[in-house]
């Protein structure tokens, strides 16, 4: 590793032990006193002089130092996820991020973008972790599982369509979306139903649950299902609406709402009429489908909500003993509009 | 703080003491070759060996450790957004973030929702980050910049509109956004321009600088500003569009793409003929405005490559004296459609 050079002249980083100074007490009372240890009882006027002489000197904790001295770091780590975060998502993870922190965890995201499975794992797991909760599947393999728990992470927690072995899962079953979207095509009067399957990488773990989803609830309907390859471009939305008719659908679940946006203005630009001809609906209930003509009907998504995700983090953190955990997050509901 | 547990059953955590014993090495050999240290020459077969070791244990250093053995980091913060991000800061952001590990920094994103500026910059400090790169003004203030750097942050590196005044500025300048629309609508006659602002919170940092771009704009051209205040729901552009006419407008910049979305079809609900009566130009240049009829006009904005940058937070780090450097990563241009 390559060696920096000393400090800026600025002068010395400030310690606790210059706090104590200040303060006129024990470098023990200054660390009892800036993490919150509640459970050592120190007066009131004490706790105020150690504050300000930290705010005088401009000294902070040290997260790494506390956590060597405790044995074990409150270092949660949320992968950054790969993609541009739904915002469904994002809300998610910012009341879980907010949750942890009110339990006095520190929450770093750490992205993992050009590292594979195995590397990502390795090093996330130079960080020692006490929890990781990370996309199972993509970012988290059995291997990566069994290396974060060697490091000392005590609660490994996957997210994402499916479980991974090992590892506690808060489940996000897109099944349910594919389900829905088709039972409601069902429930119009369709039977010819294409599934658009988005070809751009990464997508594929959302989109194979959703068509596992529309197969199961076209199988009990009677109705054929029929896979549609798309890539999210004008191009390749026109050759798909160019052999349309040969195809002979009546209905197409697009996914989500901005793939269904694209194919129905490729319909509409072949003369396709929706839905007299070709019932769409999309899913994730984005603004867009609502500013659309014909309205387009759509699969709205809810998640549980994080703060008692939390709680479960901390009491897994507590109790690392246990068998894998499974939650269910995701429920879904179709939001009929126009376009079905 | 909450005390946890000692560790669960499945044995201790394998350490570097561990790693030689195995390897038949001293720890020193086995720090060097794991942290990757080419300035100490060891032979390849003893390199491996040490490998070998780990791997067999599971052992991966621990970046804590680590850090306070050389009394400093090469960790890296870049802090999560507090919006999901638009595809064009997330595909920075991952570039940085590649070029920073290649430097052999460990990049780590920390979330700030909920807490304050100078809150976030004492939670980023204790981490001890050698770098930090964060949103000027909304999360980094003077105040807590001083922070940072007391805790010994070596580089402090603002990313935004504007420069923060005791910090090395990236900035991505949101006046020559507004400033392309406006000349855009210009060019195309028009000299009655209605500016969107966005209502929604957060989004002021970017719409400001793109009022000010347009106002120097029509400053030059002769023409009037009308700033447009718009919430993202259907009602807020109804309501707005009812008063189109009292307004007296030829043309409008409606701060990005999906805003011009949803404007344009509330204009078009209220009868008002796009671009006829008014011209509507967007930013961002989304697909979605390719869907739209008619084709919606766009600002295409592109920022500097990464990798330059990912060298630039570098040198700052082995440089920490220096005067602020500000770069600018910023362009923009007009993207002509049927809309104007």
């Amino acid at each position: 590793m390559s060696q920096l050079p000393e400090q800026p002249s600025e002068g010395p980083v400030p310690t606790s032990a210059d706090v104590a100074r200040l303060a006129g007490v024990s470098r023990a009372t200054v660390s009892y006193v800036l993490n919150n240890n509640s459970t050592v009882r120190i007066s009131d006027p004490t706790r105020r002089r150690v504050r300000e002489a930290a705010g005088e000197l401009g000294y902070v904790p040290h997260a790494a130092a506390r956590s060597l001295r405790a044995g074990h770091t409150r270092m949660v780590l949320l992968p950054a996820g790969n993609h541009p975060a739904a915002p469904l998502h994002h809300r998610f993870f910012h009341e879980l991020e907010s949750g942890l922190r009110r339990l006095d965890y520190t929450v770093v995201q750490h992205g993992s973008l050009g590292l594979d499975a195995e590397e990502a794992a390795r090093a996330w797991a130079e960080l020692r972790p006490v929890a990781v909760v990370a996309p199972g599947g993509i970012a988290l393999t059995p291997q990566g599982i069994a290396v974060l728990r060697r490091s000392g992470a005590r609660a490994v927690i996957t997210l994402g369509p499916q479980p991974v072995e090992g590892a506690h899962a808060l489940v996000m079953d897109e099944r349910e979306v594919g389900r829905c979207a088709t039972t409601h095509l069902l429930e119009r009067g369709r039977r010819r139903i294409g599934v658009v399957i988005p070809e751009e990488r990464g997508v594929g773990v959302f989109a194979e649950p959703r068509l596992a989803g529309a197969r199961r609830a076209a199988a009990g309907g009677g109705a054929r299902i029929e896979p549609l390859p798309l890539r999210y471009e004008e191009e390749s939305a026109a050759a798909l609406a160019a052999r349309w008719r040969t195809l002979g659908l009546d209905g197409v679940f697009a996914y989500n709402d901005d793939y269904a946006m694209l194919l129905m203005r490729a319909l509409q630009d072949a003369g396709i009429d929706v839905p007299g001809e070709t019932a769409v609906i999309g899913a994730e209930d984005l603004m867009l489908g609502r500013l659309l003509r014909p309205r387009l009907s759509s699969v709205r998504m809810e998640l549980a909500t994080a703060q008692p995700l939390a709680d479960l983090v901390d009491r897994l953190v507590r109790n690392p003993g246990g068998e894998p955990e499974r939650h269910d997050l995701l429920s879904a509901r179709a939001i009929p509009r126009e376009s079905t």
